[in-house]
């Protein structure tokens, strides 16, 4: 378990003050600064609130303070709404008042550039120097809905009843927690806690999760994340949540490339992959939303995940309607997952209460089941079956004007079922906001949409990923080797010797000095002679490399004219000498390559290889270092090695083995000299013959310091 | 143009009679065959309403009438609420009668085979025989909403205003329009017409469309669709509304392959590929919405269509938040549309008037610029300038709170903007539904998901597919060449001969009888030997193919030896003769085919061939016959003939030629003879040296009388 980032006294400081100071509070309610104040009010905020104004004798009917060290008592938390250079002395004063945490609203730092970068150097060191937890800077604000904290300055907080749930929300936009938070009220799903996490200075996404976690108050977490600030944080609180079986959902703007450029832009930080942000992420047991709306409302829903953990990983709709249901049905099979219909056990249940359901795919009780008593039956039968997985219930008209004949016999049936019954969901067809806060109100997740509906569905069934295994030190005789090598693009000998200490297969060989003779051969031909050379990328197309020797006098002369070729036709090339090695047979070829995104760090990749691999971008990708599970899981999501899986009739390729490959060339991963390498092709024997590393680069860089 | 299916009287009669009988009109309010009465009354219906119940005096306080023939005149239109059988029976006296058009409700028919299919026929024969026009059976009804005509029974039309609308919505669910009626009464989009097709058993969606497109009164089209009927009908229907600028927005279950069976189930129709009828529907002009909200939110938003015509293809978004912002732009950019920022000739305005907008890919006010002179400023400059494709304002939280500074300003600019001006969209961010009713009310579409504003924008902007061609007749050579064929598979010489009938260039060749010499050949080496048969598919595998032969005596000894292998080896081995080709080369292959799909008819596909198409699904695939643009538009949807586009460096293949071989193919469509024809491979040629066509099958059957 990671060591928390902030103790318990900073964590309740954070989102549950006793005490709360808003400095640069504003009288005039037409202006932002004015926002904090009125909303603590408006929504109940219990604790003591602090308006710091010198100008003002009173703000909002409020005593107003002249500065945060005149207050009566080091407020717990304070939300600087001051302008840029001002915010700086605040927080150094906050600090030195003995505030916990120091939320600031200002923009104006890293995320203009320049300046600004300096500028929020400078407020870092403020609240290091002083032992301050600092939310921020460009923060619209920290708001925790159990005690109606609500210290932020987003408009929609305005609104009247401020609804409360189980999902913690930390968001990179300052103005979007204001979609979620009314979007989610809209369906009368809540929120127990709102981050604005701005520009992340000093806590961000990671070290916040982190701090929350283990409150039993929250059961999931929903993040909106333009990028990725410091990943080994968000790693660990990922890892945290999972270990306490608390799921993550995350939404990413910048999937589209014109998308990155203005998140860069909008954020100041630097952009890596899309799918390497994403590939981290889903590697960590983040759930990533296919869309904004699926992550305000799969996030909550997704903590019935241990409902369904040792049940049938598959769904049963249950609808009132034929095409609406219909519609249900084919949106859950096209995200894949497995569907049933009526297992026999409940039929029989039911048909002992006098009900018959027409068989079929579907459980549908048609527009005359959709009474009270039919329903309640149905559902109950349905989630006391252990044959079933999952219920998702698609509700017809009568959501809109009758739930008390459909939607309030669900949640009575759920309210009654034991811990062990099959979770249940809900999908009204019609529009329905009134069944939609019935169903989330009765611990029954609702969704407004067929495809957010399919996406949770599916996230609820899926296996959980792999998660990456901890960095481990490289074996001495690995690092020994790349303590050989030069910085820049080692040459093949060098790289494959490397690959030797990883102890990945590669050919039989022997190398011969740029004017060597060619020794005897102590391994069966036929043979392939390569010229060795860091400084030649296009071997083949040089004539630097010739195949199916059969034996030493041929592999001699080859040498011979090989010499004399580079020599005249490639002259700046530095031949430091060659290679002969074992000409290798196999049923395919493969790809692995090792990576460092800028914001995501080590990547290892799988692919078969070849145009196609890059024309359908059909490659596996994962943090590094990877676990053997977590290798075998890409190479079963990379769609062209169907062709080494046994594709019409060919013998199946040891891909266990390949995954081996991948296992072991992410552990260089640990050196952080390695900024990349590659293995390409490995050659993949028929299953239980191997693999073998037929060509590898590898390249070392300093480390930056 | 088609002729109309309905006279002009019959369609008044369908959508806004003057004169309605509810046959089996219920007086009992709990009953769904109270519902059309009742509804006609809270709508407005301002015709005459004729209950027709023998048993009763009266009906919800209306005299109630014994039979329709009692009627005091012949009612425009019917709706039949009697139980199957008794529905036949009523159908005949309305046509008796001199009913226009009967709509039907009950089910029992087609949908559930068996005897359902013969009632089926009865049905329609006594509609026919009557020569009343039909709606149904399995019918939730006809509304026209500009009248209050509501003759259904779906519970959704209880609410309390009907909103009326320009987009005639078609649907084969029935309780769907209900939903299609409420999630846009939500946002404040009406509908102009709802009919709910049932069992199509004489007028179906083409029919129906094909009655109603000419109308002034509507404006655009949405389909909810299960399967595809009568597809000609279809196809003539959107032929006709692309025509007429109408757009055609479709919503297709059954995508999975799970959710097509259930749809036949469902139906009682037959089922077809997937992508079949979806290509079928899209090559037609139809535009196939990702999402069911997308449906209803793009059909009447694609009516911009003709304003963006001309202009450039791209989107503007204007934001006054830069994180919801950033995410409308990040969708747009994710559906593949081009975006840009403010031009300049705006900008210059915008400053003339002491408006400074930062320069960015994103036009954003800001939080300080969302007031309305600001906004209104800003629409106005850029959809007056002609650099402008597509305005996409996305509003924050002022949507939600503060509607007059953002989304009143945005309405109040568009009412003022000429027609030449470029189209202007809206997507709120927070939940606000008011912001939506006012932007549609506005004439400004206005989406509740980033996604189908996304999708919206990208069919706005996109190019219309090329219409495929009308069927012709074959020329005469090509038709007495399929004439010398018998059902079944033809060999390889008599499938090689059709293709040069129409005019597909083949390898020079001779045929050599099964025991015959091998004559002097005519043309230059290297030599394909092939034997000639129609029952050996793995010709390769069978060693039936001798490849490089480099003369007539090379060619003479592989007969001699491909004889005897044949005879001893595939002892059941027809071999009809063997052909001797020219051997070809090039850049790659393609795969050419035509098949006909059991609900779309003849579809023709293109592909690279091999087991990556298969592996990625990488075919187009199109309604047969095919024009020349819309063979290179499939070529160009293939991602895998990358390879043949250049692909780094490499040379271009003749794609133009291949297209030209994808059109002629797909001319044999119109001879029913032909089940199937399959070129592969083709081989492709360097830019301007042609395709060749190295091996075909043509697959005769007894068209179906």
């Amino acid at each position: 378990m990671s060591r928390p980032v902030l103790d318990a006294a900073a964590v309740k400081a954070l989102i549950a003050p006793d005490s709360v100071a808003i400095i640069g509070a504003s009288d005039n309610v037409g202006r932002l600064t004015a926002r904090p104040q009125a909303f603590l009010a408006r929504h109940g905020y219990r604790g003591r609130v602090y308006p710091v104004n010198p100008r003002r004798e009173t703000v909002q009917g409020a005593k107003a303070w002249p500065s945060v060290g005149a207050l009566p008592e080091p407020p717990e938390h304070a939300y600087i709404l001051l302008e840029t250079d001002l915010a700086i002395e605040a927080v150094a004063e906050c600090a030195a008042a003995g505030v916990k945490v120091a939320t600031v609203l200002a923009d104006g730092f890293a995320e203009s550039g320049g300046e600004g970068v300096a500028r929020q150097a400078r407020l870092v060191a403020a609240a290091c120097d002083g032992g301050i937890a600092l939310v921020g800077p460009n923060s619209t604000g920290v708001v925790g809905t159990r005690t109606g904290f609500s210290a932020t300055t987003n408009a929609a907080f305005a609104l009247d009843t401020l609804p409360t749930g189980r999902t913690a929300v930390l968001s990179q936009s300052g103005s979007v927690i204001g979609a979620i938070l009314s979007r989610g009220a809209a369906a009368g799903r809540g929120f127990g806690a709102f981050v604005s996490v701005g520009n992340e200075a000093a806590l961000g996404v990671g070290e916040l999760g982190e701090a929350l976690v283990d409150l039993d108050e929250f059961d999931s977490f929903a993040l909106f994340l333009e990028t990725l600030r410091r990943p080994d944080r968000v790693a660990a609180f990922a890892r945290r949540a999972r270990a306490l079986g608390k799921p993550v959902t995350a939404f990413l703007v910048g999937r589209s490339e014109a998308g990155r450029a203005l998140a860069q832009s909008h954020t100041g930080a630097m952009i890596g992959g899309a799918r390497a942000l994403s590939s981290f992420l889903e590697h960590h047991g983040v759930t990533i939303a296919d869309t904004f709306e699926g992550m305000v409302e799969m996030a909550g829903a997704l903590s019935l995940r241990r409902r369904v953990a040792g049940r049938p990983k598959r769904a049963t709709v249950l609808t009132t309607t034929g095409g609406g249901g219909g519609m249900v049905y084919d949106g859950i099979a096209l995200k894949g997952s497995a569907l049933t219909g009526l297992p026999k056990a409940a039929d029989a249940a039911l048909k002992a209460q006098g009900l018959s359901i027409k068989p079929g795919p579907i459980v549908d009780v048609t527009f005359a089941g959709a009474r009270y008593d039919t329903m309640r039956a149905v559902v109950t039968a349905l989630a006391e079956d252990p044959e079933t997985g999952l219920v998702v219930a698609a509700i017809g008209s009568s959501a809109q004007f009758n739930p008390e004949l459909t939607v309030r016999p669900i949640v009575d049936a759920v309210a009654e079922l034991g811990d062990g019954a099959a979770p249940v969901i809900a999908m009204p067809v019609p529009h329905a906001p009134e069944s939609l806060a019935l169903f989330n109100a009765g611990g029954i997740p609702a969704f407004r949409t067929v495809e957010s509906c399919a996406q949770a569905v599916s996230a609820l069934l899926a296996e959980p990923e792999p998660l990456p295994p901890a960095a481990a030190p490289l074996p001495a005789a690995v690092t020994a080797r790349l303590d050989t090598l030069a910085e820049g693009l080692a040459d093949e000998v060098s790289s494959s010797a490397v690959l030797g200490a990883l102890g990945i297969a590669v050919p039989a060989s022997v190398v011969i000095g740029p004017d060597g003779d060619v020794p005897a051969l102590g391994f069966a031909g036929p043979y392939v002679l390569k010229a060795v050379s860091a400084v030649l990328p296009h071997k083949s197309e040089a004539g630097a490399v010739r195949l199916g020797l059969k034996d030493r006098a041929a592999v001699a002369s080859a040498v011979a004219e090989m010499r004399a070729a580079l020599t005249s036709n490639v002259p700046g090339a530095v031949v430091s000498g060659f290679v002969v090695a074992a000409m290798e047979t196999g049923l395919g070829e493969a790809i692995v390559g090792l990576t460092r995104d800028p914001v995501t760090g080590p990547m290892i990749s799988v692919g078969l290889g070849g145009v196609m691999t890059e024309i359908f971008a059909d490659l596996a990708i994962s943090p590094a270092p990877v676990s053997p599970e977590g290798a075998r899981a890409m190479i079963a999501s990379v769609k062209s090695f169907a062709l080494l899986r046994g594709y019409r009739g060919a013998p199946e390729g040891d891909l266990d083995a390949l995954a081996d490959v991948v296992v072991r060339l992410s552990t260089l991963a640990s050196d952080a000299r390695v900024a990349e390498a590659e293995i390409n092709p490995v050659l993949v024997r028929p299953r239980g013959d191997g693999v073998v590393a037929l060509d590898a680069v590898i390249r070392l860089e300093s480390p930056p310091v």
